[in-house]
């Protein structure tokens, strides 16, 4: 964790700050850094993306980015991955992506690393949903275990490799299940 | 984690064998020995039971128990605090409460150990409301944290020391705040 040494930063403060590697994230006035990206975090964070959008981004009804900023309700976290509906996604005056996304992602995965707190990764999660997330994804390669949290609904446990995750509703169409995204581990000879 | 060296055992033979301490919970078929009791985990369970049975024990309403054995739905599991509504009480042929617990508690506790897997728990409190518990309470004193978990609901984070959290609807007349359990922990002079 990376604190300012001699007094709380405001958001503001914080924005204005350069990015750091791995990103560090603003919560509650304390600014935690994210743990380096391991083997499995990478490679599942690396597979989600492009998965997700090749069901969604091509059909133009969402975009799923990878370690995007997002800045709503007085925090800025940096999700694992972020997934915005079409009809949020912020422009520019020229109709390209903008650079600043100042609203909660739709739909937010967060994958566990091994020294990661895991509750702070479900207070970011439950914050969220608590802000207009329509889902949470918290996946723990460790444990092979992955909880759906879907807003308003009691937590979803996911471990059997058939098990088909639940997705936002305006990402219809996209099927995974736990054993797909685990399955990504394995390295085939 | 103890497991068995040769073969996976079933329920039956799990409950045949001694009782370890700290107790081993057995677990789609695994047997996870609980971690041991540490200090700060010891006081708020060692202050739980006394501080919840003063109100609902006395009204015969529910009744608290430390590290009671409920083994319902494949599994034997050893909550660091399980509490049951008057009404599902197991009692025996003398009318004295049962030594066998077969059912959910209707309010399971859980207190992080230093070492836990959290992901863990949370796996042993969606079960539990997955099978007729009412409320989980996940207590995090390393984080100073508190999740909810209300049947059926969307998780409820807790950190500021004013805030009330919800019981079950039986244990109406029981209150207690963040600032309330973590105060425990304090060591006056």
């Amino acid at each position: 964790m990376v604190q300012a040494p001699n007094k709380i930063l405001t958001l503001e403060e914080f924005l204005a700050l350069s990015e750091t590697k791995p990103y560090c994230e603003y919560i509650d006035g304390q600014i935690i850094q994210k743990p380096m990206p391991q083997g499995k975090h990478s490679t599942i964070q690396g597979e989600l993306c492009p998965t997700i959008n090749s069901v969604i981004k091509v059909q133009k009804i969402g975009w799923a980015f990878p370690e995007l900023r997002c800045t709503f309700s007085g925090r800025s976290i940096v999700p694992d991955v972020a997934v915005f509906s079409w009809a949020r996604l912020p422009v520019d005056e020229n109709g390209d992506i903008a650079n600043t996304f100042a609203a909660a992602p739709d739909w937010i995965i967060e994958i566990l690393s091994p020294e990661q707190s895991h509750t702070k990764v479900t207070k970011k999660i439950l914050h969220a949903l608590n802000h207009g997330t329509q889902m949470g994804w918290l996946i723990d390669p460790d444990e092979r275990f992955i909880a759906a949290y879907p807003a308003g609904r009691q937590p979803l446990p996911f471990e059997e490799i058939d098990g088909v995750l639940p997705v936002p509703e305006f990402c219809q169409g996209l099927q995974l299940t736990v054993g797909d995204i685990f399955g990504w581990l394995k390295v085939t000879p």
